[in-house]
């Protein structure tokens, strides 16, 4: 019994040991051998053979001489952010935006462009293969420099095996498996949500760690809501958190394509705002109509998207006095109409949810707009690619 | 600069070797000096070290004599949840509810008493010791055996400086240190909370770690919630998350003490139940007079019990939406009601919320009951006496 589980371990202890050096060496600092064996522990024979694999794999690099106190002096080592690249994807409806990213995220390249994903998940994956290897080209990288890849698609996604589930605008796609389509192909791990949740990802990781509660609400023609609880994503039981385009407003009884009356997406959403300029005369087929007509200045599509931001803001307003976030922030087509649609969500919240959950409380346009999803979807496989187990197992393999 | 950042990890070093062995040492089984350094990969000094001074502070013990293969059999240690033991208090309005239990959370001794929270902090925490100090002695314990006090109160509190927030139930505690006071007197950390989340907690631990996603719901004068999120409390940025007393319910216009209309609280709560059964004729003062009637077999009661899960019910189907819970627990005096008030809830979520957030949803009443709240709070005290910050203090001084 004990042999069995000291056997075992064998991989747990490769694995502790480098993520132990990880943690340290990631905030870009370099250390010498000495200092590592001093800040971890560890035994000198193990940071050595643990650092030599770790350059062998250019997850480090030799970064500078360090002073030493006499003697000659010690090579330093830095966590190599250039060690590997990651692709990473926020695929919608009809636009599609690619970035190539090092492991810190920077990006390296983009491209945005137009696609059909109702064409069904082969045709569309083979184009985005096709366009990321000419983006890799653009760049000098390869296929082979890629250690993982992030996707954000326009539907319910189950997380663990990165299979769509019964997405509504993606006819074919159901249960279709995304991640290891595209990862027997990339020959890297591929991690898949629905693009709501990688936005969120996106502006908690340009907010910054200390704004630790952060609700992410996009407002297209759908309207859904990323979760970070405690700087972590929270995908709930089924994957299906956030999901608050079918919650009801109070008051009304418009009936929403759902069956059921007075969802928010029915009262609120940029299909739901175009419907009620038209019955007024106006062109507006979606959000971006809508969008264009408020820039112009005309009066009865501001005072639409206000109220559109009012009927938003009765259900945030529920969700404040359960969540408490620090933050708000709100994206999506119908958020560049800019600060009539904020005003109209604050007015709500302000009027009803409760003095100590708003005292702090900051509600804000993205920072991020167009690049949030990739942005997300890079930090997602930056995280996955670089747990113990990752770069374990690439020394391994 | 290398050399102040070797000082300051000396103790960061202590504390991660600690972390490490207990965090093996915790699951119960006995391992041996040997086992250990293979284990964790740390030098064989570093363990011997660290074992021989958790040993002569007691968190371990010798446990038995393992099978070696030959030579002398080598000593094994072990987890000893028996080292120190924890206060645990659910103090509420008029009654509280007294636990002493180990380091494993088994209850040592229990009692439960009236209290009049309304006198103030001070003769409050005077009677709270007094009391702990009989139920120490009355198990053959001191003061000095106490490693922490886990405490909830039935209002709002800042868990990191332990202190009640404008507490509308506790005249005179507003901005009292309970951390403080008590602490400096047992000579032991304390942690404070509010009653809901310390009654998540215990929920939380009872269901077992596979209950990633738990909502606790007390339904009595009052309504709030307790969230687990990820395994862990979310509390919110001030603390405020769960209160959902003041969410509106849709179609409602009965006005609320705080000054908005259709609030939760007013609607569905105890209180609210009580005042229109004796709009009927009826005896009911509170929610546990409306438990009595329902019990009795009153159908107007009834009527209305089913009627408050049903108003519950239509705010907890938005939050199902939001947060797609693994679980929700219902407690508190209005819950003694048993079925008839989740079967109102039920009603209502799985009428309004979406098919993919109900289809593993469990709606149940509370196992615990009346221990939710000690045994929540002795969790949260054990989990911040064995963090490897804390041991390694208890060992330095």
């Amino acid at each position: 019994m004990y042999s069995d589980l000291i056997v075992e371990s064998g991989a747990d202890l490769a694995q502790d040991t480098l993520g132990t050096l990880l943690s340290i060496l990631r905030d870009g600092q370099p250390r010498t051998r000495a200092e590592l064996v001093q800040l971890t522990g560890l035994a000198r024979s193990t940071v050595s053979q643990r650092l030599d694999a770790l350059l062998f794999h250019r997850w480090i690099v030799p970064a500078e001489h360090a002073i030493s106190s006499g003697g000659r002096p010690s090579t330093a080592f830095a966590f190599n952010p250039r060690a590997r690249i990651v692709l990473a994807v926020d695929l919608g409806v009809t636009h599609a935006r690619l970035a190539v990213t090092d492991l810190s995220g920077s990006i390296v390249a983009e491209r945005t462009c137009d696609v059909a994903i109702a064409q069904g998940p082969e045709p569309s994956l083979n184009w985005l293969l096709e366009t990321f290897t000419e983006l890799l080209a653009g760049c000098g990288h390869r296929m082979a420099d890629v250690c993982g890849a992030g996707v954000g698609l326009p539907g319910p996604v189950e997380h663990d095996t990165g299979r769509p589930v019964n997405p509504p605008l993606m006819p074919g796609w159901d249960g279709f498996s995304v991640a290891d389509w595209l990862g027997s192909r990339i020959g890297a791990p591929v991690l898949v949500d629905n693009d709501v949740n990688i936005m969120a990802l996106g502006e908690h990781s340009a907010a910054g760690p200390q704004t630790d509660h952060l609700l992410f609400t996009k407002v297209g023609t759908g309207i859904g809501c990323g979760i970070i609880s405690g700087g972590r994503l929270h995908r709930g039981a089924r994957g299906a958190a956030g999901d608050i385009g079918h919650i009801r407003v109070p008051g009304s009884e418009v009936v929403c394509h759902c069956g059921n009356t007075g969802c928010l997406e029915a009262v609120a959403g940029g299909g739901a705002v175009a419907a009620r300029l038209r019955a007024e005369e106006l062109e507006a087929a979606d959000a971006r109509d809508v969008v264009r007509l408020v820039r112009a200045g005309n009066t009865w599509a501001i005072r639409q998207v206000r109220q559109s931001g009012r009927d938003l803001g009765l259900v945030l307003a529920s969700i404040v006095n359960f969540f408490n976030p620090t933050e708000i922030v709100i994206g999506g087509d119908l958020a560049d109409a800019g600060e009539h649609l904020i005003a109209g969500i604050r007015e709500a919240i302000y009027g009803r949810s409760l003095p100590l959950a708003t005292q702090w409380l900051n509600i804000r346009a993205s920072d991020l707009g167009a690049s949030a999803g990739v942005t997300g979807a890079a930090s997602m496989i930056i995280e996955h690619v670089l747990t113990p187990e990752s770069v374990e197992q690439s020394i391994r393999s």
